[in-house]
């Protein structure tokens, strides 16, 4: 997998950023968890230049306060189809398909998945997810699988642990 | 296990869609959870055309709310016996105890469970429930198990990840 | 380990009834989680005629109200020093010490258990805790272990998937 | 690793206190989590005379009234660099680097964990915190490491489990 050329991630949140199992508000709506160590590398990742979006079936304000405050501009929600929103966002920042990552864990994230350059999947995945994905992280969904995937990419970008950024926050 | 003549899943909520431990609100009342890979199977049986239910010994608004949402509109709450409220549902959709799944976890779901033609029990069931069910799924309650059953019953019958309805939500 | 004996049961609640590790409220609050499994339990052993009792440091309106839902009379909360609680409850109760369980998980609760007849810890309590007991739980704290020792109790006593109680709630 | 001369020990919150993966609330602010073994080790440390503090990145009213209702005086929070706070803290209390333990879990707690005698990683912390860590604790974030490495210390100073406040809370 040859991460030098990434210059865009973008994330689903069920599954991916937030766990597949999570408690209920009293409405029945869903209350998404987050990874702390996802966190730190989210916001390295943006001071760093990389563009970072979301892209989720959901609605939720509190997943778009959040990740907003970590830098991400572009959060998509109540995306019933993500590959049009997906190329949209491609459009608008100028990336092309060989130089993003698309992380998803269920079937809706298929075809997203199969029109960009390194598909990554959590270690707890649907198995079709698994099957067509170029990396399968280590990290179950919510539990650093986007901190998994950032640090690789920066890495091979020789910008992760530089004295720049990295040892505050 | 033949699956290709189910016509209709039956679920327990606690220990099944839920896991069997939850948090309590300020009240002291269960705070359900749900799992996303779930809620993307129960949609898409819905609109399939199989015919789902809930019963549940509990009663909360928050679980009807998500499942209605997702198109369960039988949700029976306050179930003390699951057995009659089973055969009352049965009898109104027109299924037959061949036609019919029910997914439980507990002793007071062994009657209902013996009353139709696929049993089953998630993988950390209490074990005279295991020791009755037909089929024990991988997935501990609430991580799974529903998902696991109705992607079983949908390949059987060759609507899983067809091009209708599949890669949407 | 012989139950036949048993009339009484003790839990502490966290790290017994509920995990060791757990949310906390917006001031700083411990929210405690409960086990659908042991619910089952709690309420049968009751109805069984077995004395149950809960004696926590901790106070909390929620454990209060969940465990008198489930038949539980006897809730003692801030109890600094377990042993007097205990022993003011077998006075009380006119149990002696070789009819009563204590479930414990750390260190305040060694002296209570050590003045009982069958001291239980969870699979996960402190070891010092888990070497003073007569019986550890394959269940974690939260995870089932009151269920594990009623059922083992009632079983011993013949009471436990008999007719009466056990299939319905 | 000679805990003999430990005088202070020093906690980072998310990832060390409380685990790495955790509710958001509904303003998309972290929701954190403690462990019940935690914090009678650490109101017990507190009375045995070592001397405890807290430095997050993050701020959290719950996190400051949980540790100050434990006997934490010293809880620092929005340390966007966390080894500037900890020199003073050193020189505040009169400790030198020689007598102070720092628990972190992520790339931000390296300096600080440069600065002391002894730093600790949870097993779960970042493999650079892991290879720069004196002790890596057996316990995940969240999970027991105050318990475990406090336990260390006040055995190590005949101070656990003595007659003096160990039983009771």
């Amino acid at each position: 997998m040859d991460l030098t050329n990434v210059r865009g991630i973008v994330f689903d949140v069920d599954g991916v950023l937030s766990p597949s199992t999570i408690p209920m508000d009293s409405e029945g709506l869903p209350v998404r968890l987050m990874n702390v160590k996802d966190g730190y590398a989210i916001q390295l990742a943006v001071k760093k230049g990389l563009k970072l979006a979301i892209i989720s079936g959901g609605r939720s304000k509190a997943v778009a306060l959040r990740y907003r405050s970590l830098g991400i501009d572009d959060v998509f929600m109540g995306a019933s189809f993500k590959l049009p929103v997906l190329e949209q966002w491609m459009e608008q920042t100028g990336l092309d398909a060989s130089q993003v990552v698309f992380v998803g864990d269920d079937i809706p994230d298929l075809h997203a998945m199969a029109a960009v350059a390194v598909a990554v999947a959590p270690a707890d995945a649907a198995w079709q997810v698994k099957e067509a994905a170029s990396y399968i992280s280590p990290c179950a969904g919510g539990h650093g699988v986007a901190r998994d995937i950032i640090e690789r990419v920066l890495t091979a970008q020789g910008m992760w642990m530089d004295d720049e950024h990295a040892f505050g926050w």
